[in-house]
């Protein structure tokens, strides 16, 4: 992790810790600037940083503001950190329901540039959040790329694994959402009626070279799952 | 509009109007550079523009290439240039049902930061693509910061009115998405059954200064609405 990135966790981690709230100002340039050791740049990156990631925005010529959603309990859409994160005081498991190595569906194999002989492992897994069920996940991993997994690693956090333990670096992500209804087996899965409404989120993750890795189908019970976007300026 | 921004916007229309595919190589920076005969530091900013929106990405050492969702009729949910950018080969139209200037409900006030004996304008719209009903919406603006309103502008892009007419700088935006079933009111303006899926948005706008100026509420037809998000590095 590189000198900005520290700061701007030390950043974040200080107005989680401190309770600060939407619209609170940051100390001046100059003052953190001091208080890190480091030079202008460094701590001007540091903010921008923090700025994408919706939590601190710059108002020019008058200063730093926290940004804060007010909600609890709502998951981020933007991020792999999981629910682990956004849900840090509810209890999140996972029950892995199957997994192996196949071959891929046509649909995924078309949203991970592959063939129809190469490779996938599969991992069928159901949410849970406090002893409810949270979502039902199918995910293709590209098995050139994730060349191990086992139910270990599959049982905790994927991403923390593919980024710690193989070294792979995420680039970006591609979702697709949809709302329906609940077919007979989700229904089954998620402890819901037939027909209730759903929401399938589909994500093809990149490694930075843009090759995708992961192609991931989640369905939520629409009971249990709220969910926030935050959006900067130049997305607008 | 800034130079860096201009030039961003063109390097755009060309992957668009060439309809670059995603992975598609760019010039390199120095061609580019060139091209628009502005200097590094122009063009950097111009790419790290369009990688943020989501247009490009960039391979340290290995140079920029073209990023784009694949398929067709989603509209993105980080976008308030409406519906008409991702629908440009539909046909979107309006239906006002309401508009008034009137005191906020508890939860308007509450998330425009306003008290309860503050105006607002309500806004309530039916959106139809290609003839069939897309979403109900309603909206509160802010009245001391949005101070006029009409039906021709509600009928037509009132964000575009924000910006161009009132000159305002919109910022960043919150949103917060759940999926529930459709009350009896909903079920009718949408042409739906009480009880159906719905995708329900509730968005609070902000400007730069972070002041918050619009709360809207729209609730989509989950037959005709499909969605797509684009995040970064960054975000993950």
């Amino acid at each position: 992790m590189l000198k900005y990135q520290q700061i701007a966790l030390e950043i974040e981690k200080h107005i989680e810790e401190n309770e600060l709230q939407q619209g609170d100002k940051l100390p001046v340039l100059e003052t953190l600037m001091a208080q890190f050791n480091v030079s202008k740049s460094t701590i001007t990156k540091s903010l921008d940083l923090l700025e994408k990631k919706g939590v601190v925005f710059q108002v020019r010529g008058s200063g730093i503001f926290v940004r804060r959603h007010k909600r609890r309990g709502y998951v981020s859409l933007l991020s792999n950190q999981g629910f682990k994160k956004d849900l840090k005081d509810f209890h999140v498991t996972s029950k892995v329901i199957e997994m192996d190595v196949r071959k891929p569906t046509q649909e995924a194999a078309d949203n991970l540039n592959i063939g129809l002989h190469d490779d996938v492992y599969f991992i069928k897994r159901v949410r849970y959040v406090n002893g409810q069920t949270l979502c039902l996940e199918e995910s293709f991993y590209n098995k050139s790329i994730i060349t191990y997994l086992n139910n270990e690693i599959v049982s905790e956090s994927i991403f923390h694994y593919i980024k710690e333990a193989l070294g792979l670096k995420v680039g970006f992500s591609d979702m697709y959402l949809h709302v329906d209804k609940l077919n007979q087996e989700e229904a089954a899965y998620l402890g819901l009626k037939e027909g209730a409404p759903k929401l399938t989120v589909e994500t093809i993750f990149h490694l930075t070279n843009g090759q995708p890795f992961d192609f991931s189908k989640v369905t939520y019970n629409y009971e249990q799952s709220q969910f926030f976007i935050q959006a900067n300026n130049e997305l607008l």
